[in-house]
C-alpha cells in the first residue's frame, strides 16, 4: 500500500494532516462542485467520492493506493451557503449566522485501493454565532478572512470571536473531521500508530 | 494608555495573542507558583494576580499600564494537576485521565492602570479523554508532547486524538480564553476593534 494521497487542495486540511504527521501526498484532478436540491449530508458525501473517482479515471496507476476525499459544507436551515464571491455577499451570510447555530458537514470518502472499496462518513459540528453588531461585521469583513472561506468566516482564525460555542468535532469546521479521519482507517485494518 | 502588557512568558499565550493581532508586549517577574489546598478556582486566580503585583513592585514605572496576568491548571476531582517531571508521571496523568472528564480552569487577572484596578474572572473547559490502550499511551509519550505540558498533553498538537469532546472554551485549554479577555477589556472601556 502505498502511503496515503490526499485528493484535495485545500491548504487547511494539508495543514491538518502535517500537524497529526500522517505522511501523504496530493493529487487533484479538477472537479466541478454542482450543488443540488438533495440534502445536504448526501451531497457532500457525493462530492467527496466523485473527486476521487475522477482521479482514478484520469490516472489509472493509482488505483492499488489509499486515497481520501473530503467535502465540506455549511447548513442554515437545509440551504447550502457555498464560499461568499464578494464583500456584501460575504456579509450576507455573516448577518443570517447572527445570533443563530448552522451546521457545518464533512462528507469523507476513503477509497482502499487493497480491495477497490469506498468508505464513507460524514461529521456534523453545530456552530453557535453570537448576536453580531454591524461593528463587529465591518471589523470582520475588513480582516478579509472571508475570502475563500466556506459562509466567509474561519473559525481557525479571527472569526472565532464570532462565535459563542461549537458542539462537535473542532477539525471537521477547518475541513477534516481528524478523528472520524483516524477511525475510517482503522476500520480498514490499518494501524495510526 | 500604553499597549497591553503580558506577564507571562507561556509561548501558547504568545502565539494566541499573536493569531488576534492584539498589540503587546511581554514582561515578566519570577514568580514561584505555590500550589495550596485551597479550591483550584481560587488558587488560579490568586496566582494570575500575584504575578501581576510582583511584576509591578519591582517595576513601578508599569503602574500606569495595562497588564494581563493568567494561570492555568487541571483540576480532576478538586485535585490539581500540574507539570509532569518525568515521563513516568506524564504515563500516570494519562491513565488517571483515560475514560474520564477534567476541567481545565484559567484565571485571568487585567490590571488597569489608569485607576490602578484589577479585574478578575475565570474560564472553566471540561475536557473529555477517550478510553485510553496502552499502546495509545505509549505512542503519546513517544511523541514528547508531554513535556512542559499541564496534564501532560496538547490539545492543540496530538493530544487532540486522546480526547472525545470537549465543553466550553478551546482557547483556554491553551492557556488564554480569549472571549473572556475580550469581554474583560471591553468591560473596561477600551473597545477591540
Amino acid at each position: 500500500m502505498d502511503k496515503l494521497i490526499l485528493a484535495s487542495n485545500s491548504p487547511r486540511r494539508k495543514e491538518i494532516l502535517e500537524k497529526f504527521k500522517i505522511p501523504f501526498s496530493i493529487k487533484t484532478s479538477v472537479y466541478k462542485e454542482i450543488f443540488t436540491n438533495e440534502k445536504p449530508e448526501t451531497q457532500v458525501l457525493k462530492l467527496s467520492k466523485g473527486k476521487i473517482q475522477t482521479l482514478l479515471e484520469l490516472n489509472p496507476e493509482l488505483e492499488s493506493s489509499l486515497i481520501l476525499g473530503a467535502d465540506t459544507c455549511i447548513d442554515l436551515d437545509g440551504n447550502i451557503i457555498g464560499k461568499p464571491e464578494t464583500v456584501r455577499e460575504a456579509k450576507e451570510f455573516l448577518v443570517s449566522f447572527s445570533g443563530r447555530s448552522h451546521k457545518v458537514i464533512t462528507g469523507l470518502t476513503l477509497y482502499n485501493g487493497k480491495n477497490s472499496s469506498f468508505i464513507q462518513d460524514k461529521s456534523i459540528t453545530m456552530v453557535n454565532f453570537t448576536k453580531l453588531t454591524a461593528e463587529v461585521i465591518n471589523w470582520y469583513l475588513n480582516t478579509n478572512e472571508w475570502k475563500g472561506a466556506a459562509g466567509g468566516y474561519r473559525i481557525q482564525e479571527q472569526g472565532y470571536l464570532l462565535t459563542s460555542s461549537i458542539s462537535g468535532s473542532w477539525y471537521n469546521v477547518m475541513g477534516l473531521p481528524i478523528r472520524l479521519f483516524y477511525g475510517m482507517v482503522a476500520s480498514q485494518g490499518i494501524s495510526i500508530f
